[in-house]
Protein backbone atom coordinates (compact mmCIF):
# COMPACT_ATOMS: atom_id res chain seq x y z
CA UNK A 1 0.00 0.00 0.00
CA UNK A 2 1.69 3.13 -1.25
CA UNK A 3 0.78 6.56 -2.45
CA UNK A 4 2.33 7.77 -5.57
CA UNK A 5 2.39 11.59 -4.52
CA UNK A 6 3.75 10.71 -0.94
CA UNK A 7 7.19 11.67 -0.81
CA UNK A 8 7.85 9.19 2.15
CA UNK A 9 6.16 6.39 0.03
CA UNK A 10 8.70 7.41 -2.80
CA UNK A 11 12.44 6.97 0.18
CA UNK A 12 10.90 3.86 1.12
CA UNK A 13 10.52 2.74 -2.91
CA UNK A 14 14.71 4.18 -3.27
CA UNK A 15 13.14 6.77 -5.77
CA UNK A 16 14.34 9.34 -3.62
CA UNK A 17 17.47 9.03 -1.64
CA UNK A 18 17.50 8.70 2.28
CA UNK A 19 20.16 9.12 5.03
CA UNK A 20 19.13 5.37 5.96
CA UNK A 21 19.61 4.53 9.60
CA UNK A 22 17.50 1.08 9.69
CA UNK A 23 14.79 -0.67 7.90
CA UNK A 24 13.35 -4.00 7.84
CA UNK A 25 10.09 -5.55 5.87
CA UNK A 26 7.77 -2.73 8.35
CA UNK A 27 9.65 0.50 9.18
CA UNK A 28 12.28 2.38 7.75
CA UNK A 29 14.48 5.45 9.78
CA UNK A 30 16.40 7.99 8.47
CA UNK A 31 17.43 11.48 9.14
CA UNK A 32 15.52 14.44 8.81
CA UNK A 33 16.77 16.33 6.33
CA UNK A 34 15.29 19.04 8.26
CA UNK A 35 17.05 18.40 11.73
CA UNK A 36 16.12 20.54 14.85
CA UNK A 37 19.19 19.09 16.28
CA UNK A 38 21.83 16.74 15.19
CA UNK A 39 21.15 13.24 14.63
CA UNK A 40 17.14 14.15 13.97
CA UNK A 41 15.93 10.79 13.06
CA UNK A 42 12.03 9.90 11.52
CA UNK A 43 11.00 6.51 11.99
CA UNK A 44 7.76 5.08 9.45
CA UNK A 45 5.67 2.39 8.22
CA UNK A 46 6.84 1.37 5.21
CA UNK A 47 3.24 1.19 4.29
CA UNK A 48 1.07 4.45 3.89
CA UNK A 49 -0.92 5.82 6.62
CA UNK A 50 -1.92 9.17 6.87
CA UNK A 51 -2.46 9.61 10.99
CA UNK A 52 -1.44 7.71 13.80
CA UNK A 53 -5.09 6.54 14.53
CA UNK A 54 -5.34 5.25 10.79
CA UNK A 55 -2.65 3.23 10.73
CA UNK A 56 -3.71 -0.46 12.07
CA UNK A 57 -3.01 -1.14 15.91
CA UNK A 58 -0.64 -4.25 15.15
CA UNK A 59 1.16 -2.27 12.67
CA UNK A 60 1.32 0.55 15.31
CA UNK A 61 2.69 -1.66 17.81
CA UNK A 62 5.16 -3.04 15.51
CA UNK A 63 6.70 0.38 14.39
CA UNK A 64 6.71 1.29 18.01
CA UNK A 65 8.80 -1.64 18.96
CA UNK A 66 11.78 -0.31 16.87
CA UNK A 67 11.37 2.92 18.24
CA UNK A 68 13.10 2.22 21.36
CA UNK A 69 16.28 0.65 20.15
CA UNK A 70 16.72 3.34 17.48
CA UNK A 71 16.30 6.76 20.14
CA UNK A 72 19.14 4.71 22.17
CA UNK A 73 21.43 4.33 18.94
CA UNK A 74 20.39 7.67 18.20
CA UNK A 75 21.47 8.83 21.97
CA UNK A 76 24.51 6.65 22.30
CA UNK A 77 25.84 8.32 18.43
CA UNK A 78 25.03 11.87 19.48
CA UNK A 79 25.64 11.90 22.77
CA UNK A 80 22.81 13.46 23.96
CA UNK A 81 21.02 14.36 27.73
CA UNK A 82 16.98 13.14 26.35
CA UNK A 83 15.41 12.78 23.48
CA UNK A 84 11.61 13.48 22.22
CA UNK A 85 9.52 10.43 20.78
CA UNK A 86 7.15 12.77 18.53
CA UNK A 87 4.51 12.21 15.79
CA UNK A 88 1.87 15.14 14.99
CA UNK A 89 -1.48 14.07 13.07
CA UNK A 90 -2.63 16.93 10.87
CA UNK A 91 -0.94 20.08 9.78
CA UNK A 92 -2.93 21.63 13.21
CA UNK A 93 -0.29 19.95 14.51
CA UNK A 94 2.90 20.33 12.61
CA UNK A 95 2.76 17.41 10.37
CA UNK A 96 4.18 18.44 6.84
CA UNK A 97 3.99 14.86 5.44
CA UNK A 98 0.82 12.97 5.37
CA UNK A 99 2.71 9.42 5.45
CA UNK A 100 2.68 8.90 9.55
CA UNK A 101 6.11 9.47 11.04
CA UNK A 102 7.49 9.56 14.62
CA UNK A 103 10.49 11.86 14.99
CA UNK A 104 12.98 11.33 17.88
CA UNK A 105 14.64 14.59 18.27
CA UNK A 106 17.86 13.99 20.45
CA UNK A 107 17.80 16.96 23.09
CA UNK A 108 20.60 18.70 25.63
CA UNK A 109 19.91 20.39 28.84
CA UNK A 110 19.17 23.76 28.18
CA UNK A 111 19.24 23.82 24.50
CA UNK A 112 15.25 25.26 23.99
CA UNK A 113 14.62 23.41 21.16
CA UNK A 114 10.95 23.28 22.28
CA UNK A 115 10.97 26.04 24.87
CA UNK A 116 7.30 26.79 25.91
CA UNK A 117 5.13 24.30 27.80
CA UNK A 118 2.23 26.38 27.79
CA UNK A 119 0.53 24.21 30.81
CA UNK A 120 -3.01 25.50 32.71
CA UNK A 121 -5.06 24.14 35.66
CA UNK A 122 -8.67 22.85 34.44
CA UNK A 123 -11.69 24.84 36.41
CA UNK A 124 -13.70 22.83 38.45
CA UNK A 125 -15.68 19.97 37.23
CA UNK A 126 -14.21 20.76 32.98
CA UNK A 127 -11.30 17.75 33.15
CA UNK A 128 -14.21 15.32 34.58
CA UNK A 129 -16.90 16.80 31.65
CA UNK A 130 -13.90 16.22 29.48
CA UNK A 131 -13.05 12.57 30.64
CA UNK A 132 -17.15 11.75 30.41
CA UNK A 133 -17.10 12.97 26.79
CA UNK A 134 -13.72 11.24 25.64
CA UNK A 135 -14.85 7.61 27.07
CA UNK A 136 -17.92 7.87 25.33
CA UNK A 137 -15.62 8.34 21.97
CA UNK A 138 -13.73 5.46 23.07
CA UNK B 1 6.93 -4.18 38.95
CA UNK B 2 6.48 -0.49 40.07
CA UNK B 3 8.19 1.93 42.47
CA UNK B 4 7.10 3.12 45.82
CA UNK B 5 8.10 6.96 44.45
CA UNK B 6 6.88 7.23 41.37
CA UNK B 7 3.07 9.05 41.19
CA UNK B 8 2.34 7.66 38.37
CA UNK B 9 2.80 3.77 39.77
CA UNK B 10 0.77 5.47 42.57
CA UNK B 11 -2.20 6.27 40.18
CA UNK B 12 -1.89 2.56 38.94
CA UNK B 13 -2.37 1.33 42.26
CA UNK B 14 -5.60 3.61 42.99
CA UNK B 15 -3.98 5.25 45.72
CA UNK B 16 -3.31 8.76 43.81
CA UNK B 17 -7.00 9.96 42.00
CA UNK B 18 -6.88 10.13 38.28
CA UNK B 19 -9.55 11.23 35.82
CA UNK B 20 -9.48 8.32 33.73
CA UNK B 21 -10.12 7.55 30.14
CA UNK B 22 -9.11 4.13 29.92
CA UNK B 23 -7.22 1.16 31.38
CA UNK B 24 -6.71 -2.29 30.71
CA UNK B 25 -3.93 -5.49 32.16
CA UNK B 26 -1.31 -3.49 30.25
CA UNK B 27 -1.64 0.57 30.30
CA UNK B 28 -3.65 3.35 31.94
CA UNK B 29 -4.89 6.83 30.22
CA UNK B 30 -5.93 10.01 32.22
CA UNK B 31 -6.16 13.32 31.56
CA UNK B 32 -2.87 15.18 32.21
CA UNK B 33 -3.87 17.33 35.16
CA UNK B 34 -1.67 20.35 34.30
CA UNK B 35 -2.76 20.51 30.57
CA UNK B 36 -1.50 22.23 27.58
CA UNK B 37 -4.63 22.00 25.67
CA UNK B 38 -8.34 20.36 26.12
CA UNK B 39 -8.64 17.01 26.68
CA UNK B 40 -4.71 16.64 27.00
CA UNK B 41 -4.03 12.81 27.84
CA UNK B 42 -1.69 10.72 29.24
CA UNK B 43 -1.43 6.80 28.12
CA UNK B 44 1.23 5.05 30.25
CA UNK B 45 2.56 1.19 30.74
CA UNK B 46 0.57 -0.14 34.33
CA UNK B 47 4.47 -1.39 34.91
CA UNK B 48 7.45 1.26 36.05
CA UNK B 49 9.75 2.08 33.25
CA UNK B 50 11.56 5.29 33.34
CA UNK B 51 11.97 6.07 30.05
CA UNK B 52 10.69 4.20 26.14
CA UNK B 53 14.37 2.30 25.42
CA UNK B 54 14.16 0.56 29.01
CA UNK B 55 10.94 -0.40 28.46
CA UNK B 56 10.49 -4.10 26.73
CA UNK B 57 9.58 -3.97 23.04
CA UNK B 58 7.12 -5.64 23.22
CA UNK B 59 5.38 -3.60 25.96
CA UNK B 60 5.62 -0.73 24.16
CA UNK B 61 3.91 -2.67 20.92
CA UNK B 62 1.26 -3.43 23.59
CA UNK B 63 1.03 0.35 24.76
CA UNK B 64 1.13 2.03 21.68
CA UNK B 65 -1.09 -0.24 20.00
CA UNK B 66 -3.88 1.43 22.43
CA UNK B 67 -2.40 5.23 20.89
CA UNK B 68 -4.70 5.64 17.88
CA UNK B 69 -7.82 4.28 19.14
CA UNK B 70 -7.19 6.94 22.49
CA UNK B 71 -6.02 9.59 20.52
CA UNK B 72 -9.17 9.32 18.28
CA UNK B 73 -11.61 9.00 21.01
CA UNK B 74 -9.51 12.02 22.40
CA UNK B 75 -10.11 13.99 18.85
CA UNK B 76 -13.86 13.27 18.98
CA UNK B 77 -14.59 14.43 21.90
CA UNK B 78 -13.01 18.18 21.62
CA UNK B 79 -13.28 18.10 18.27
CA UNK B 80 -9.79 19.32 17.67
CA UNK B 81 -8.10 19.29 13.83
CA UNK B 82 -4.82 17.48 14.79
CA UNK B 83 -3.33 15.97 18.12
CA UNK B 84 0.88 15.43 19.26
CA UNK B 85 1.62 12.05 20.37
CA UNK B 86 4.55 13.22 22.72
CA UNK B 87 7.01 10.95 24.75
CA UNK B 88 9.69 13.06 26.65
CA UNK B 89 12.30 11.44 27.44
CA UNK B 90 14.76 12.37 29.81
CA UNK B 91 14.77 15.69 32.27
CA UNK B 92 16.78 17.58 29.22
CA UNK B 93 13.85 16.46 26.92
CA UNK B 94 10.98 17.62 29.54
CA UNK B 95 10.60 14.58 31.19
CA UNK B 96 9.02 15.61 34.18
CA UNK B 97 7.26 12.38 36.05
CA UNK B 98 10.24 9.32 35.40
CA UNK B 99 7.58 6.90 34.48
CA UNK B 100 6.75 6.39 30.64
CA UNK B 101 4.30 8.56 29.40
CA UNK B 102 2.84 9.17 26.06
CA UNK B 103 1.15 12.50 25.88
CA UNK B 104 -2.38 12.81 23.21
CA UNK B 105 -2.17 16.61 23.06
CA UNK B 106 -5.30 17.59 20.98
CA UNK B 107 -4.42 21.01 18.69
CA UNK B 108 -6.42 23.25 16.75
CA UNK B 109 -5.36 25.47 13.43
CA UNK B 110 -3.21 28.34 14.86
CA UNK B 111 -3.43 27.56 18.58
CA UNK B 112 0.45 27.78 18.75
CA UNK B 113 0.53 25.64 21.69
CA UNK B 114 4.40 24.98 20.33
CA UNK B 115 5.02 27.52 18.36
CA UNK B 116 8.87 27.14 17.35
CA UNK B 117 10.36 24.12 14.70
CA UNK B 118 13.82 25.37 14.49
CA UNK B 119 14.49 23.61 11.93
CA UNK B 120 18.10 23.99 9.70
CA UNK B 121 19.87 22.06 7.54
CA UNK B 122 23.16 19.75 7.27
CA UNK B 123 25.98 21.15 6.03
CA UNK B 124 28.04 19.07 3.39
CA UNK B 125 28.83 15.26 4.28
CA UNK B 126 27.84 15.64 8.24
CA UNK B 127 24.43 13.95 8.25
CA UNK B 128 25.86 10.97 6.28
CA UNK B 129 28.63 11.09 9.77
CA UNK B 130 25.76 11.04 11.95
CA UNK B 131 24.07 8.09 10.74
CA UNK B 132 27.22 6.16 9.94
CA UNK B 133 27.85 6.63 14.00
CA UNK B 134 23.96 5.89 14.59
CA UNK B 135 24.02 2.57 12.61
CA UNK B 136 27.22 1.71 14.70
CA UNK B 137 25.22 2.21 17.60
CA UNK B 138 22.24 0.53 16.95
Amino acid sequence: MSNGNCIFCKMVAGEIPVTKIYEDDVSLAFLDIRPVSDGHTLVIPRRHFGRLHECPPEEVAEVASRLGRIAKGVSDAVKCDGYNLLCNNGRAAGQLVEHLHFHIIPRRTGDAVFGRWPSYSYEQGKAEAIAAEIRKNL
